[in-house]
């Protein structure tokens, strides 16, 4: 029996948004990998070894899963949302580049989920409706810079933004700095979603004027999205939806 | 009894992508509203009246929609993909903002799915591993000007890059005009991307540098990833892997 591994996709936090795909890999899985809270979203079973592991250890991480698909194991390879959105699949083939030849020629997948940003979006309406991006807001591993300059000309080419991971205790200063740039390139009063762990029983979205946004509304549970200039905001008894129409 | 409309998203084509939210909705609907080739996807069965119309007319497909939940019935809303990335969800919300204020108060529902860019870019390794951008090349319904713009932002903040509907038969030159842009603005041979059809039989996926990709490698099924400028092929036996490291 050969060796695999899977980077899967869990999804934002509901059950039901696993895809069966994923479920069918979990389930042939002998190895679990992952961050703490998501390796614990999985059931344990006979046959299945956690392998949970602390934030910021992500190169750790995929050389042990590689290993241990090398050495013959069936190695699932766990993320929230979707493994290539800003999760393990990038720091799983940076870690097999840079790893002995012989990885290359493993049985290596990676199965899709359903990102943060998209469970949000749906959730309040459509504000990624039209052309969008995604930034990490995170500067552990790029210059502040760079993000800074990202964020700028994002809002020049007027795409919708939605921004991962946009504030952490040890570095509260970045979304602060973040909300001061939006509010000087886009001059207006766009809406901001803050949209929290969604889709588990501790979700939270509410939706604000940039003018009005707040760094403390955001923790790295939330997900940022910010509209572009077109975004609409359609009112009515309780949560408001929120769309960028195809035009824009 | 009273009627729901939910706006739901099928993944790229494998079966295997539902979620299984949107499989309970499908299975509790008593029409399903879409797309042609989307709703023949649906299986048939008793009480399920399908109401498939053609390609833009998405409009009037939301407005029928809306007026057979407020009626009462249970409607599904299908798209490929996620119903909130170039798809249902958008339309629904300017047929909504536009229509009688009673539709306010319909039950209404996104349920999101696995988008064509995060099924394509799972295919080949995780050229999105990083910050990006995702833009709609039809002018159908924006300037072309505006494409052209945010094309060039984009690749000044260097994202990497995706493009639905690159090229339709009636307007071919857009997509003539994007790799001329893309060649002038990048300077570099950074990999592109055409994922066709993915999760389907008739699945096509291939890797060109920029400098090599030419405009009848897609169709209006293709999805096309352009890397950014830090995005690395790893070689190895049978098709590459593409991926977008964490620090870029």
């Amino acid at each position: 029996m050969s060796g695999w591994l899977k980077v899967i996709g869990l999804g934002p936090g509901n059950e039901a948004l696993i895809t069966p795909e994923a479920q069918a890999a979990l389930d042939a899985a002998t190895d679990a990998v992952g961050y703490i809270p998501y390796v614990a979203r999985l059931e344990n079973r006979p046959g299945l070894v956690k392998h949970a592991s602390d934030n910021r250890v992500e190169i750790e991480r995929a050389r042990h899963a590689l290993e241990m698909a090398a050495a013959g194991r069936r190695v699932a390879v766990v993320s929230s949302g979707d493994p290539g959105v800003f999760a393990m699949a990038a720091a799983i083939f940076e870690a097999l580049e840079e790893g002995p030849e012989d990885w290359r020629a493993l049985d290596l997948e990676v199965l899709p989920g359903i990102t943060a940003m998209l469970a949000a979006s749906a959730l309040i309406g459509a504000p990624l409706g039209h052309d969008f991006c995604a930034i990490n807001l995170s500067d552990n591993l790029k210059p502040w810079a760079l993000i800074e300059k990202r964020l700028r000309l994002a809002v020049e080419a007027d795409f919708a933004m939605a921004f991962y991971n946009p504030r952490s205790k040890s570095r509260p200063e970045g979304f602060v700095r973040t909300l001061e740039i939006l509010r000087d390139a886009c001059g207006d009063s766009r809406p901001v979603i803050f949209a929290r762990a969604v889709t588990t029983p501790e979700e939270e979205i509410r939706v604000v004027p940039l003018t009005e946004a707040r760094p403390d509304m955001a923790d790295m549970r939330t997900m940022v999205i910010v509209g572009s200039s077109q975004t609409r905001i359609i009112t009515r008894e309780g949560a408001p939806l929120v769309y960028t129409p195809r035009s824009a």
